[in-house]
């Protein structure tokens, strides 16, 4: 094939052509200066230049306010899991979390290595396949803050709501649905995004945090861990991610050119409402999620006799519309339709889906 | 300029032509699969077989023992100035730590945050000149580890030797010398090093451990810096830095391509003499370090006027020798000669020092 395939993958996940098109052209010689930017140093005006760009095109595109930091960092969330706690949670202090699938659980659990953990409200007794109202959350009065994941990426369950928390800092796992609609970045103490599903290549892990939960990290907190070294260094007391951060930052200039998140936020939703309204249509697919708590981003779903699920794969493959096996965990299929994925692609995976179902149905 | 500049940047530096042609080549469309490798689930038969022969291909350039993991990892050597105390320093032993220069003075600030340092012997005294003999260090006895910096890559100071340290396990960094010439990896407990100088692009940190100092980290230490937990997982527990340690990868082919370490030595070996030949044949030109510590990597070197510093840079910038500047802690000049450099750009440099020397001597 020398043409491009349809990725469903749900991270790494496809980045759009006009970016890595870009990234090629510019592989070897960067603006005519005659290196990469991979072999460029992180304090030269040059690479300062981009990083600063990508930094602002974000800020532009979330309206981020000036009491924000934004910091480029390594080691994904699963890095996130134990820096939150040991920046925001003092020894004697409790954090609230709330359990929705897979990736808020192992939040928990790395989280407990460092003090006390409430789970305020858990999916887990609907299978999680909803969300718990916050009228039923159990959160604990001063809590140093409450986290939770905005999507889990693998069960296939989003938040179409905002928790509201009063004077407790909210702290939100984005990694796999941040830019893809709008949100409100000053009703969050910080957000923090793996690079891996709507911004870039992996190995970053992008945090927006307010101004004044920056310096509270614990005196055991690796250098490397504390948000106040981070951001008093621009995201480079050592050499940052840089090549990562210039392809988030084409990314971003590339939403930038789409209209920025309320385009994808419409182009978004037209990709969920297809892709969804087949499967409600058909008999033979089914999606078990609430309605008001499916994904946009990730859509697992299931074949009536699961002993097609190889044929279904094989097929899909063969016609580039790649990586549509569902998680270990879960089994099943599942379309992780991020940014970079146009309706072309749902269209595609769609007529596949119909033609599928009329040959096995 | 539309051809590929001579960059002597100290990190994030050049990569090989080839390795960067291959990357281009294979940007959007890896091996006809129709998609970009940094768009490809780690856990895939495609990336899993990238991943696993870049790791025997740096074993084999290294001739790594069977009983040695190798880690990919990310952070970045400072995040190994914590990441090293944290699962080899039990919380009452001592640590003894080398110091010659201003990173291993940094691995020691951090290491003091976490347990009883030993500084056992300092290069300060002879202003970072050189490198005390092991008859003049004052090791601990039953210390949990010995760690220096085998290269530091701001003063251009080299270790030409390797530190007997019996049973004591020797952690290096090498993240500046690594695959420059031939180690016995046996002789070391741990080696890590920064990507971003000889193996490939920032974000990534390469960490070769023996397999009996894996297991022993602290409860306090964050999952995700713990070595068990990344040998374990093929440094697969999260998302690791896909495309960095793909094109670690691929400059890892190009080394075994150009005959290895032992190819490497004798083409290191001769850009190192040319240019310390050059510069010690010039009474313009200066480099203060001792002759058996000089870097066959960093070379720092003065002018004898520096009010010429600014003509020289911007003379060099115009010929496209790029990043000579030195660190601003050091000051003058350096030329950084990594791998994927070859005599050609010393020569171009050499014939350029020549020329300023006549016009401004």
């Amino acid at each position: 094939m020398s043409k491009r395939a349809f990725n469903f993958c749900a991270g790494p996940a496809a980045l759009p052509d006009a970016v890595l098109q870009r990234a090629q052209a510019e592989m070897l010689d960067w603006n005519g200066k005659g290196l990469s930017v991979m072999e460029m140093s992180h304090r030269s005006d040059d690479y300062v230049a981009i990083a600063e760009k990508a930094e602002q095109d974000l800020r532009d595109l979330m309206s981020i306010p000036a009491n924000y930091k934004v910091l480029f960092l390594q080691g994904g969330a699963s890095q996130q899991f134990a820096e939150i706690p040991l920046n925001l949670l003092p020894e004697n202090g409790t954090a609230d979390y709330i359990e929705t699938g897979i990736w808020s659980k192992k939040a928990i659990e790395e989280a407990r290595r460092f003090g006390n953990i409430n789970v305020a409200a858990n999916a887990k007794s609907s299978d999680y396949l909803s969300i718990p109202g916050q009228n039923e959350w159990n959160l604990t009065p001063g809590a140093a803050y409450v986290h939770y994941a905005s999507n889990e990426t693998i069960g296939g369950l989003q938040f179409d709501w905002v928790p509201q928390t009063g004077d407790v800092p909210l702290v939100v796992d984005m990694s796999s649905d941040i830019l893809s609609r709008p949100v409100d970045v000053s009703e969050f103490g910080l957000i923090y995004a793996g690079a891996q599903k709507n911004i870039g290549p992996s190995g970053l892990v992008v945090v927006i945090v307010r101004e004044d939960l920056i310096g509270r990290a614990r005196s055991s907190c690796p250098t490397m861990l504390d948000y106040k070294v981070a951001a008093d260094n621009g995201s480079m007391y050592n050499t940052p991610a840089t090549y990562s951060w210039y392809l988030s930052g084409l990314v971003f200039e590339w939403l930038k050119e789409q209209g920025g998140v309320d385009a994808m936020e419409k182009r978004n939703r037209a990709k969920k409402d297809r892709l969804y309204g087949f499967i409600d249509s058909s008999d033979f697919y089914s999606n078990p999620i609430s309605v008001n708590a499916r994904s946009w981003m990730n859509v697992p779903f299931r074949l009536a006799d699961e002993r097609l699920d190889k044929a279904f794969l094989a097929g899909a493959d063969a016609r580039g519309l790649l990586n549509l096996k569902g998680h270990r965990s879960v089994g099943g299929m599942r379309a992780s339709i991020y940014n970079a994925l146009g309706l072309d692609a749902v269209e595609a995976l769609v007529a596949y889906m119909a033609e599928f179902e009329k040959e096995h149905g």
